[in-house]
């Protein structure tokens, strides 16, 4: 039996507008800490890696593992249909876990929806990812590397990132032209969501697919903040943070003059 | 010599608005007692009755029986040229009704805005419609039913509508899984506009196409509450209520595997 | 050395937005009184003519005459990148000029992003726009003009401008019937922007292509008036005034049955 009511069922729906463009099918692994998905892109080229931990639930319940696999767009489409303040309850059987279960109920609970989600078999390595030391840490607000990728999208299909201890600076060189947007750290102490922060141990400079950032940006309303980690001819992570879990996405650099 | 003036012209706007997909050409049948009009849709499956009492308009002056054959495409376009405050007049001359006159001022009157729209014949039949003691008879918020509407749609291209004296149950099965919404009965004496009633001779288990109930809502506008009446056998009748009459759809059940 | 910088950046996107339809490229002019820019639609009917005056940048420098030819589509998309709040620094060098240069600051400063559009050569001949005495001079609200353009379209290509002493009346005829709006002059003290004043020498009745009046109003967002200025046989001078210059468009009448 796996039982996991979410108070913020809003949460849920942003969580799967973030993953659904990258990935078509992937299987939520249920356990005793929490739901976890891992999935390369449709193109093998990115990563997605998102975990909602067992006691952000209320209640969780998980007698033994399960590996749901969902065709999330289907998913997103059902979650579109609960309000935004609902509470949802996804729900599994031990005995006929061929669907997921859905139930949505208003705040006020005068509208109770339930839907069920036909489950496919989906197989998929575990890719295990390695703990890593990064160069760069960056963190920023959300929003404004929202902005960064789509602006520089006009410019160009790439993006250079260069970090140094006094600022990080994007760059793009196309036909039309080039563009740059550099930026300081900050800090507010009113406004702590707008600060910019550097950790270095060392300068970097890596270029990447501005279509693949772009999407991960799809994440921008999980989170105020997005962090992202850089090393030499390692991918990146972007990560959001959200209270109760992550998603993260990975993406390799490009080399040379793809 | 025919002459109609609403106040509320927005109210006329809205109401093409709920019409326009459903019907092509149709007559205004106008008379002492009102404006009506009643057309089957273009796939002559669900049927559309409006009613514009003549004391909503002031003033109304109607000679004679007028009968207006009018494309409502190009009527609504013209009437998308009326601001939502604006004064909206109707008009239509004994001599030459081949046009209809329309006459939209702004409510401080700076601007004064005429158009006529080309009249043409339209044979219909006009089918009469029996006064029927409904089985079940709903009255709920007529925004909740087009969310019911379009959610459901995620699922399947028709809907089951289930009424007992304790809920009103919308339930729809599909290829990649099902859904259903329940209401039970709430009266709320702050906010009338958003309670749910049922009046129940007889429990109803009836089946309707989606996409036509969906196309009712574009009524949703002209009231907060929706009414739907259900008999086993007879057609579903949803009716939105104006303070200056009503538009009403029918649309008979889906029968066994259709 | 050309720098020019405007500290309400937004006006910057907004003109390029109101010329971009009708143009697709054209030399910015800069000299020492200003940037203005001057050029034949794509389809050589209407005739475009911005300037935007030395003393609303700050600090504005012009050593020479520059002419630099943009693509205008790819300068309005970089222009997108800026912020509506953002100072807007426009820069070109003498030695390298096949470049222009822009700098967006977001005005608390903590973003700065630089874009450099790459010029072009574009032959074109200067015509010079003669003074002329107008027999009708209307100034009326700018967003009042564009709806009339827009209501209009919906009956008709193009549109007949009657101006009397009393009144503008725009009148469109077509095939599913006619329109016509009626302004009468008024004034207020309270709400100037909301005014309709006629200046006449002469009454007027001309006819012009709804499709360009319609392409003309993308200036709206300019100025809360527009100025119409019509003669017999002489192309319709619309204008948006703006603190620091002004955008004019001409259009020459339809004749006859055309």
């Amino acid at each position: 039996m796996f039982e996991a009511r979410l108070t913020q069922g809003g949460l849920l729906k942003k969580l799967l507008e973030s993953v659904k463009e990258l990935v078509t099918d992937a299987n939520f692994d249920c356990s005793e800490t929490g739901i976890a998905l891992q999935a390369m892109d449709n193109s093998h080229v990115a990563l997605v890696s998102l975990l909602l931990r067992s006691d952000g639930f209320d209640p969780y319940r998980c007698d033994r593992g399960f590996s749901l696999g969902v065709n999330l767009n289907s998913l997103n489409k059902i979650l579109r249909c609960a309000g935004n303040d609902d509470i949802i309850t996804l729900k599994a059987d031990d005995n006929s876990a061929d669907n997921l279960g859905l139930i949505f109920e208003s705040p006020t609970n005068e509208r109770v929806s339930e839907y069920e989600l036909k489950l496919m078999d989906i197989d998929q390595e575990h890719l295990s990812i390695p703990d890593t030391e990064y160069d760069a840490t960056i963190i920023m607000p959300s929003a404004e590397f929202q902005r960064i990728c789509r602006d520089l999208t006009v410019v160009s299909e790439s993006v250079s990132i260069d970090v140094t201890k006094e600022s990080i600076k994007f760059t793009a060189e196309g036909e039309v032209g080039s563009g740059s947007v550099k930026l300081k750290p900050t800090s507010s102490i009113d406004k702590p969501e707008e600060s910019v922060t550097i950790e270095l141990a060392q300068a970097v400079s890596l270029q990447f697919s501005l279509k693949y950032l772009t999407n991960f940006t799809k994440g921008t309303p999980l989170s105020d903040q997005v962090m992202l980690c850089l090393s030499e001819n390692m991918p990146l992570l972007v990560e959001y943070k959200m209270d109760i879990g992550y998603i993260r996405y990975y993406l390799a650099p490009k080399i040379g003059d793809e």
